[in-house]
């Protein structure tokens, strides 16, 4: 008999079935004991007599396999019942659970849920983060495909870094030095004047940050895009604005069960996002709320207050911050005139989640800014050198997907949307 | 005016639009120029007077900006043409280019256009490689998706790896040595065992092997998936099978341009893929090639002669080997007997496309198997430790995407289908 999944038990109304999966929970009467079956598609309680196994050695977790009859049900976890004719186990499990996950919250901290992370994620509370983020990645990338975006896969052992500082992975490539990748950057330019235009990749970068923070980790995901042909940074900004509008789309459409299981209300974006300059947002956060520290760049707290402010005054949860200053920005980034550029960050409840720009495509700029920087033009002859053969005006950004998941599910540290985070001290499981 | 992509031209028969891209092909009458413009989605003729703009400095692929009227063409490049009113350089060519790139066939060896990737990829000899390549990564995903699995992303950043031996780079993590993952093997046996049951990934592996040969990658990416809860390994290969139909399909369906741009038909799968037992293959290849120097794996001239003889006795491209010996497969590799595994390879035109295999999901046994392979039980903690508690049967695979690009469009060494190989001595661009 073919193994039929719990949420598909409703095709089989009084017929036999064979259901496998996981001990979620066991009540044992005086004859007989209700048994709840965990798959990945739900839960469903089994009845069996008490004569069919002995249900002391059926440990919570254990893997087993059930076959009996679907009836319907009173019960609240599931319209269905089964009642069993006949129970094996799978796989037993062998020790005590370390953690206990069949209760209705998952009681633990971080370090114990990420150290028994095979366990935590059977928690519905725990999978359903991962489930609305496969919805946000495979969103993002089914709306650049359908604007004729081509994916792109770039190395990520490269011989230099593409963001400056010394916030980098070494490694030994045989007898060379190279090292782990901070962003697809200079690969997804070199894409789009190679004739593709558009492209976009969904994949890991590095960065070897010290700090160790509930907003960073060491290796995340950046769903990245660069387009060719473009006039200005606003095309970008508005094009963020679709596909956001079209990730939220879909996790509504595709998504209600996990957004149910997590309690959550998803942001909306009903008209556009408000952009604000950013020496505005500084003068905003020093007159307003006296912030008189920040200079360059916000920090923490100030990407904190100036998304209260336009919560507040303009009613949106999100907001672009524009015209960011040239000496915060990577030496790619198109400057205007001599203090600002050409680029954006887009904050959303607080957090940064995107930073973006439109690109400098003129060689002789290119080198110039590379110079006002203080790099060495030399050491990025590869890059450059793209820039003397026909490249087209472009610019591009760079979501993390660990952060927009948080944000969207208002999930405080960074590492519980990573499945196995890489911070400061964690390289394990 | 916006831009207008020249595959819709046709959607503005004699009007103005605007276009923009490179300039492919100058040939200069008496008074007029024809002009080749290519964009992403094509090649169209411009129609300028010379008085308009002084052609000489009208380098081939600069990027340059045109305004004109759509006319019907006789020319075979494309049913329209352009009558130019206005032409703009946007970004000039500032060097003689290096490789000649406007020819029908790209005549230049494969180090040189490597090296000149960003000129070369502009060639749609080249680009439909990549575009097609898209279409294999998505089918792959969208049959999963359509069929349960959920996408992981896992880390590459390691404390251990996965298919033993001393293959792997190697990295300082902060206090810490990592090494970069030889595959997501552990964690995408760790997600089924965490209650998602059928997971997948699409992302980059790292092999850090000492041979430079036509076949490898150091840096390569890798289609995995493991699904829980099989019987056997004919469900893999049974999967496998939808999975490559899907994709053929798509291609065929979305790529059929790029497939006649390349001159390829595809391979069809119009029955099951053959299945052979590994040691019938040696004593095929020992009785009817004379091999007699293979011993528990298959070397480059044996996968092409098992390959060879498929396809003349049983009329198939694709073969899977199985039952491959013990002592060649990793330790997670669920053992047959004392000799054999529960596992196979695909065989495609003479090249190994994917590994796969059940996998030990009892504790004991994998226990024992490490054992079994000399290696130390302890290294493996944090993933043996996930069999203590209810890891179901279940299996996987892993497709090798630049192999199969390879495979399927008859390409001769696996650098052409990666945009930025990495190898024993390739480090840039």
């Amino acid at each position: 008999m073919n193994r039929v999944i719990i949420t598909n038990l409703n095709k089989h109304i009084n017929k036999g079935v064979l259901i496998q999966g996981w001990v979620c929970r066991i009540r044992k009467l005086k004859s007989i004991t209700f048994l709840i079956l965990r798959d990945r598609s739900g839960l469903v309680q089994c009845v069996l007599d008490n004569a069919l196994i002995d249900t002391n050695n059926l440990r919570l977790e254990s893997v087993i396999s059930i076959s009996g009859k679907v009836t319907e049900s009173k019960n609240k976890l599931n319209p269905f019942e089964v009642i069993v004719d006949n129970i094996e186990m799978i796989n037993a499990v062998l020790e005590e659970l370390p953690i206990e996950i069949n209760k209705d919250k998952l009681d633990i901290n971080l370090d114990t849920m990420l150290n028994n992370r095979v366990l935590s994620l059977r928690h519905e509370k725990k999978s359903s983060i991962f489930k609305i983020q496969n919805l946000i990645a495979q969103g993002f990338r089914e709306f650049l495909i359908k604007n004729d975006f081509t994916e792109i896969f770039t190395p990520k052992i490269v011989a230099e870094g593409a963001e400056g500082g010394t916030e980098m992975f070494q490694l030994k490539y045989f007898e060379n030095k190279a090292y782990l990748a901070q962003s697809p950057q200079f690969y997804k330019q070199m894409m789009v004047g190679s004739g593709f235009e558009r492209v976009f990749e969904v994949g890991a970068v590095y960065r070897a940050e010290e700090h160790n923070t509930n907003r960073h980790l060491n290796e995340y995901i950046s769903m990245d895009l660069e387009i060719g042909f473009i006039e200005n940074e606003e095309e970008l900004m508005n094009l963020e604005e679709e596909i956001l509008k079209y990730i939220l789309e879909k996790i509504l459409n595709q998504g209600k069960k996990y957004l149910d299981i997590l309690d959550i209300s998803l942001p909306t974006i009903e008209k556009n996002i408000p952009r604000i300059k950013f020496k505005d947002a500084i003068e905003i956060l020093r007159k307003k709320y006296n912030k008189t520290d920040l200079e360059g760049d916000l920090n923490p707290e100030g990407e904190k207050l100036i998304c209260k402010y336009v919560k507040e005054e303009l009613g949106c949860e999100f907001v672009f911050l524009t015209h960011y200053p040239r000496r915060k920005r990577p030496m790619y980034t198109m400057p205007l005139g001599n203090e600002e550029t050409h680029s954006f960050d887009l904050l959303f409840r607080g957090l940064e989640i995107t930073t973006g720009g439109k690109r400098i495509h003129d060689y002789d700029m290119l080198i110039e800014n590379i110079k006002y920087k203080g790099l060495i033009p030399e050491n990025y002859k590869n890059y450059t050198d793209t820039f003397k053969y026909g490249m087209p005006p472009h610019g591009g950004l760079a979501i993390g997907l660990e952060r927009l998941t948080c944000q969207f599910l208002n999930i405080k540290n960074v590492r519980e949307a990573c499945a196995f985070p890489r911070d400061r001290t964690r390289l394990t499981p």
